[in-house]
C-alpha cells in the first residue's frame, strides 16, 4: 500500500462515515447502561491511563515541550477527572429526574402523570486542544463528560501531539472494550478535512471544541449552518484580566507581582486562563524588580512551530501599538526555548486601543496597564468582551470592589479574589465558561460536574405505565436517584 | 402627525435601539432583585391580566377567531403560568447554588473555595406566536420565564393580534411599574424589520421564538450569524405522530378515533402539538363512522388570511401526493369557518414520500396511514425527524411497545401513552421541546419550571470573601436556598 492509501486524512468522508456509523450503533447500548455500569468503565479507562504513565509522559514531553512535572500532574488531573465524573453520574442528580403525579385538581385542568429525566444526545464530536495534551485532549474533560453522559465520542486528534493521541486513543478504546462497552463507543480520527466531515455528518449530535477563536468560530459556523443545526460547545479563549486596587497594591505589591509573573508564564503562557492584562495603579511599578522576577522564570519552548510563529507575530504587533512599551524583553535561545516578554501601557491607551490590547496572546507574554484613578478599573471592566475569568486583588472594604465584581460577573464565568486564574480545580462548583467569545455557549462549562449536562436532553413520559418507563422514572426508584416529586426534592435513599 | 410618523415599524432601528437601551439599563436592577421581590411583581402582572379578562377576551376573539371558552381557558393558563414560575423562583433550586469549600487535600492539588450560582443573561428578545394569543404571546411562557430568570424582555408582537398585544403590553408594563420594577423591564415592539433589528442588537443576550420552521430558521440563522452569536430558543413545529398497536385498535378503536378527531381539530387544528399523522392497522377503519365523527366537529375559522391561504395550499398539495386519498372532505362556509379534512394513505406510501407526508400542516387536517405489519411502526419511528411529541396507543404487554418507545424517545421531547398530545400541562416535569426541527435547542423547554434555565448562566466565585458574595452564595444562606455543599445536596431550610 502507498502512503496515500494508509492515510485516513486523504479520504476523510469514507473514514469518518464508518467511524460515525459504529458510534451510532453503540449509542443506544452505551446510553442505556445503568449509570453504575458506565461508572465502572470510566474508572477502567482512568486506571489504564494511570498505568501507562511511564510510556505516555515521555511521548507527551517529546511532542509538546512541556515539562515532566507539568505533564505528570496533568495526567493525574485527567484520570482524577474521569473518576470524579464517574462519581457524579453514580450520585444520579445529573439526570434531573422529576415526577409530577397526576392531579385532577391542578388549576388549569387535570394534570396527567408526567415524568422527566435526561437522556444522552447521541454521538458527540470532540476536538482536542493542543495546549493540554492530556486534560483537554483524547481522554480530557470533553470526552470524559460526553462518555459519562452516555454519548459515544468521536475524537478529532490535535496535530500537535499525534503519537500521544494515537496511543491514548488505543488505551481508551481497549479499556472500554475490555470493560464491556459496546464497540464504537470511542474512536479517534485525524486531519482537518476529517474534522470538518465529522461536524457535517448528520448523525453527530453535538460538538465540543477547545482551541482558538478563529478555528472555533469557523467550526461553530459549520455546526449551526447544517440542515439540522447541532449544539457546538466551543471554549475559545480569553484575556483573563487582573484588577489590582490601590490599597491592595500598597499592601502587597511584591506578592501580587510575583504571583502574576508565575501565572502568566505557567506552561510557557499557554493556558486559556493565562492573565493577559494586569491593571495596576500608576507609579508603583519597580521596573528593575519586575525584570528580575520575569527573568528568574525558566525559559520554555512553545508547543510547536505554528504557535511559535503566531507568538512572534503577536510580539511584533504589540510592540507597534501606540502607547505600548516593552519593559522586559524576552528572547529565544538556541534550543528554541523562550524567555517571557512583558509590556506596559496606560489604561488610557488600553481603552483607546482595546480591540488590539484586550485580545488573547498565547505564550509567555503579558501587558501591565497603569491607571490614574481607581474608577478606570470599572471603565475597563465595562468594555470587556466575554471572559473565562476575571481576577481582583483588593481589600474587602475597598469601595470600588462591589461595583467592580458586579460588572465582572456580567462579563466572565469565574471571578477570582486575591488569586490567579491559571489554577482551575475539577469540582462540583467550578465553572469554566463565559459569554462569547470566551465560549460559544454561555450556559455551559467544559470543566467540572456540570460539564456532563451539555450532552443530555430532557424527555417527558406522560401517563406511561410503570413497566414501560426508563428505570430513572419508575415508581420504586430502582436507581435510587434523587428526584423531584410533585415539586419537592427528595434526596437519594441512604440505602444506596 | 401622519400615519408614517406614528408607525414604529417605519423606523425600526431608531425605535429598537431606544427600547433595548432601556432594557439594558433595567437589567442589573431587575436581575439583582431578591427572587422573592421578583415573585411579587410576577404575581402582580398575573392579577392585572386576570382583572382585565372581560376586556381582553373579546379583543382576542375578534382578532383570532378562537372561541371564548378556549380563550378564557388560555388566559387562565397564562396567569397560572406566571404564578407557577413565581413559585419556582421562590423555591430557589433554579439558581443551582453550589459550594465547594476549600480543601487542601483535594487530590489534584489544593482546592480553593468555589461557589457557583446562576445569573440572568441580560435583555431577552421574545417573538410571540400567533396561535396562542395569550399563552405563547405577550405575557406567555417565554416572557414569563425570562422575567422570572431576572432578564428584561423586549417582546416582538405577533401581527395576527395587534390590538390584543398592545393592550396586554400596556397591562404588563403598568403592572410591573406599579409593583416597583425598573423602567425598561418590559417593552413591546412591532414589525418584521424591528424584529430583525432586535435580534441583531449587540445588547440582546438571547432570543425566544415560537412559530413556523421557515421563519424560525431564518431568525436562528441571524442570531447565530451575529459577530457575537447568542442563544436562540426556537420552538418550530412538529408532526406529532400517533402510533396505534394492533391490540389497542382491536380493544378500543372507537375511543381512539374519537380522541384523535377531537385532538387534531382542537383550536381549528392550530396547535404545535396537533397530531398530524395517525398510524392504524389496515382494515379496521370504518370510513362512514369516522366521517360522522369528523363532521360532528363544529366548523371554525382559521386565525387569519395568511394561515387560511397556507392551509388551502397544504390541502391541494396533499391531495396530489401518490397513494393519498381524501376520506373526509372538509369545506369552507360563507362566514369563512372550516370543516376538517382527513386523508388516508398506507404506511408504505408514507415511508416512500416521508418528506411531504411527515410534515407539519397547520389547521384542521390530518392523515391516517395504515400498516400491514406492526413492525412498520418502528420503521416509521426510525425515520422521524425531531418531534415535540410522539404518542402510542397500546397495551402494556404489546411486544412491539418497548422498542417503539425507545425509538420515539430518541426523536421526541414528550412521549404520551394512551392519550393525546394537545393537552400540555404547566408543571415541574413537563418538557415542551425536542430535537431539531421541533426546536433549535434540544436541551431546553419553552413550557414548565425548567423553561427559566434558558435565560441563566453560571458564574463561579473563587475565594471571594463572604460580604462580597452574591446573597445566593453567602455562608449564612440568607435566601434560604437549597444548595449543593461539598457535593451533597442540602434542601432549603424548613424555616423558610
Amino acid at each position: 500500500m502507498t502512503d496515500t492509501e494508509t492515510n485516513p486524512a486523504e479520504n476523510p468522508f469514507l473514514d469518518v462515515s464508518g467511524v460515525v456509523e459504529r458510534a451510532v450503533a453503540a449509542a443506544p447500548r452505551w446510553g442505556a447502561l445503568d449509570p453504575v455500569a458506565r461508572t465502572g468503565m470510566l474508572r477502567a479507562v482512568a486506571d489504564r491511563l494511570d498505568s501507562a504513565g511511564d510510556e505516555l509522559v515521555p511521548l507527551a514531553i517529546a511532542e509538546s515541550h512541556l515539562t515532566e512535572t507539568r505533564l505528570r500532574g496533568e495526567l493525574f488531573r485527567t484520570t482524577f477527572q474521569l473518576r470524579f465524573l464517574a462519581g457524579v453520574i453514580e450520585e444520579g442528580d445529573y439526570l434531573q429526574a422529576c415526577i409530577d403525579t397526576s392531579d385532577d385538581l391542578w388549576p388549569p385542568g387535570p394534570r396527567p402523570d408526567l415524568r422527566r429525566s435526561l437522556r444522552p444526545l447521541g454521538p458527540v464530536a470532540v476536538f482536542a486542544a493542543g495546549n493540554f495534551p492530556f486534560a483537554f485532549s483524547v481522554a480530557g474533560g470533553d470526552s470524559a463528560s460526553a462518555l459519562a453522559a452516555g454519548c459515544p465520542v468521536v475524537l478529532k486528534a490535535h496535530p500537535g501531539h499525534r503519537q500521544l493521541s494515537a496511543r491514548c486513543g488505543e488505551i481508551v478504546t481497549r479499556a472500554l472494550h475490555e470493560a464491556g462497552a459496546p464497540e464504537g463507543t470511542f474512536a479517534l480520527i485525524e486531519g482537518d478535512d476529517a474534522g470538518r466531515a465529522l461536524i457535517t455528518h448528520p448523525d453527530i449530535a453535538a460538538v465540543a471544541f477547545t482551541g482558538s477563536a478563529r478555528v472555533g468560530r469557523l467550526l461553530f459556523d459549520i455546526a449551526v449552518g447544517r440542515p439540522k443545526p447541532i449544539p457546538f460547545y466551543g471554549e475559545l479563549g480569553s484575556v483573563n484580566p487582573v484588577f489590582v486596587t490601590t490599597r491592595a497594591a500598597a499592601a502587597r505589591l511584591d506578592e501580587i507581582l510575583s504571583g502574576y509573573v508565575a501565572s502568566f508564564t505557567l506552561g510557557a503562557g499557554q493556558y486559556c486562563t493565562q492573565p493577559g492584562v494586569l491593571l495596576l495603579p500608576a507609579g508603583v511599578l519597580d521596573r528593575d524588580r519586575i525584570r528580575d522576577t520575569v527573568c528568574a522564570q525558566p525559559p520554555a519552548r512553545l508547543l510547536n512551530d505554528r504557535i511559535e510563529g503566531a507568538y512572534q507575530e503577536a510580539l511584533g504587533h504589540l510592540r507597534q501599538r501606540p502607547g505600548v512599551e516593552v519593559i522586559v524583553e524576552g528572547g529565544r535561545q538556541l534550543d528554541g526555548a523562550r524567555t517571557p516578554t512583558l509590556f506596559r501601557t496606560t489604561v488610557k491607551s488600553l481603552v483607546a486601543d482595546a480591540e488590539h490590547l484586550l485580545a488573547e496572546c498565547f505564550g509567555p507574554i503579558s501587558l501591565i496597564a497603569e491607571y490614574d484613578e481607581e474608577s478606570q478599573l470599572v471603565e475597563v471592566a465595562d468594555m470587556l468582551e466575554g471572559q473565562l475569568t476575571a481576577t481582583v486583588h483588593g481589600e474587602v472594604d475597598d469601595t470600588i470592589v462591589p461595583g467592580l465584581l458586579d460588572k465582572l460577573a456580567e462579563r466572565a464565568g469565574r471571578i477570582i479574589w486575591n488569586g490567579w486564574p491559571t489554577a482551575l480545580s475539577v469540582t462540583w462548583a467550578v465553572h469554566h465558561g463565559g459569554p462569547y467569545p470566551a465560549t460559544t455557549s454561555p450556559l455551559h462549562t467544559s470543566v467540572g460536574a456540570a460539564a456532563i449536562g451539555r450532552f443530555l436532553r430532557p424527555v417527558t413520559y406522560q401517563n406511561v405505565p410503570d413497566p414501560l418507563l426508563p428505570a430513572a422514572l419508575r415508581e420504586d426508584n430502582p436507581l435510587r436517584l434523587p428526584r423531584r416529586v410533585d415539586g419537592r426534592y427528595i434526596p437519594a435513599s441512604p440505602a444506596r
